[in-house]
């Protein structure tokens, strides 16, 4: 899990405050930092936080981004406002990029994203306080992602991307799988007047439901139809 | 490039349809589906959507889900609202492995989100009509995501993960690079009666400039420094 510090540099919305906090709640992250809101952190923003109101509670309001940037190992600016910055910015990286790098250079150390105001995003002299860039690749046409936005894509790039939705534990047994595929290929089977290409349209049996990996109960539910059908085509015989 | 259908069943609030299209110009797609919208699609829908009025005035309004998934090649149900289905979902998919799937299984077919109600979520007979599951792998501790932050994660998921930013073409040449490194190696070599382990440290120059990858414009301003700091070591003597 990368450890971040969420940096957000003069927020002039509350909604935009609260569903940051939310959404920091929802990324297992609890680290924010304030330089000189803008706006009240107010009733706006406890209600778009929902039950992260704890992270607007214990967020840090700082003075200037060097003062929220501080004890951070590694420091990534993002803006979607590429062109102000033309001169400085000369290879942002994608948040995926970003997240490799993080992983393999800096494990376990505490990252800073700073993120800069709704209109005009990062000051020349804050980016020069960046170690790296990051920008989202949008599209061309409108590039530019509300605040709250780009921190939801920050967050899944940096602390969820290569993780897996939480399964329920019932993986099919690799009985169950073969039981399954054997029946398949008995239904196709009593077929064989109609089938042109058997082992084909068996194969296509077994990697349709092997690239589907189903679960246990998945794999139950299909195997009671295909063996109660099975044996009604038996027993008109 | 996917080709996304964007499916809202009964959204409840302006702010996250505004949002929503917004999101949608920004990661360059325009199919817009809402079904029984439960709030007006006016002013402050129109006020969130920013540069992405269009979006909202071309979005098709239908009566159900089905209506509204009609033509589409794969329907991908998400919800963070798990438990509530946990006999009908088994097995969601992480966006990066819909992805995946997406890409290797039915490339340039259009494929449809559809996205639950704000509150619970898609009912029962709604997750029917998917043809497969996608859960963002949120924090245990909160795991439900507002609709428009979910919308962003998916959206980058399927249509810009893999992307890079656009940058500069000035990328260095290999000519350039190899005249900062020796400059580099130059510079090591001055130092030679103060440093314990010469190679070594070459190869950490070496090998950080390779990881940064400058670009032109930042490999000529480096080695412009380098140059003249050299120069004036040599002067000296």
């Amino acid at each position: 899990m990368v450890k971040l510090r969420i940096v957000l540099v003069e927020p002039e919305y509350e909604i935009n405050l609260g569903a940051v906090a939310r959404l920091m709640r929802n990324f297992g992250q609890g680290r924010l930092y304030i330089v000189n809101p803008r706006c009240e952190i107010g009733f706006t923003a406890r209600m778009h936080a929902k039950h992260a109101e704890g992270v607007l509670a214990d967020a840090k309001i700082c003075k200037s981004a060097e003062e929220a940037l501080k004890g951070c190992r590694l420091v990534a600016g993002t803006t979607g406002v590429l062109r102000r910055h033309r001169k400085l910015l000369r290879n942002p990286l994608s948040p995926k990029e970003l997240s490799a790098r993080v992983e393999k250079n800096a494990p376990g150390a505490e990252v800073a994203l700073l993120f800069g105001r709704e209109g005009i995003g990062l000051s020349a002299s804050e980016i020069q306080l960046c170690d790296l860039l990051c920008t989202i690749p949008t599209s061309l046409d409108y590039p530019v992602m509300n605040l709250s936005h780009a921190v939801a894509v920050m967050l899944y790039a940096l602390s969820a991307e290569g993780k897996k939705p939480a399964r329920p534990k019932d993986d099919a047994t690799a009985g169950e799988m073969d039981a399954l595929q054997k029946t398949l290929a008995m239904l196709v089977d009593r077929q064989k007047g109609h089938i042109r290409n058997m082992p084909k349209t068996k194969l296509a049996f077994r990697t349709v439901i092997g690239r589907a990996v189903p679960t246990g109960v998945e794999l139950r539910c299909m195997l009671g139809v295909l063996r109660t059908t099975l044996k009604e085509l038996e027993s008109r015989h």
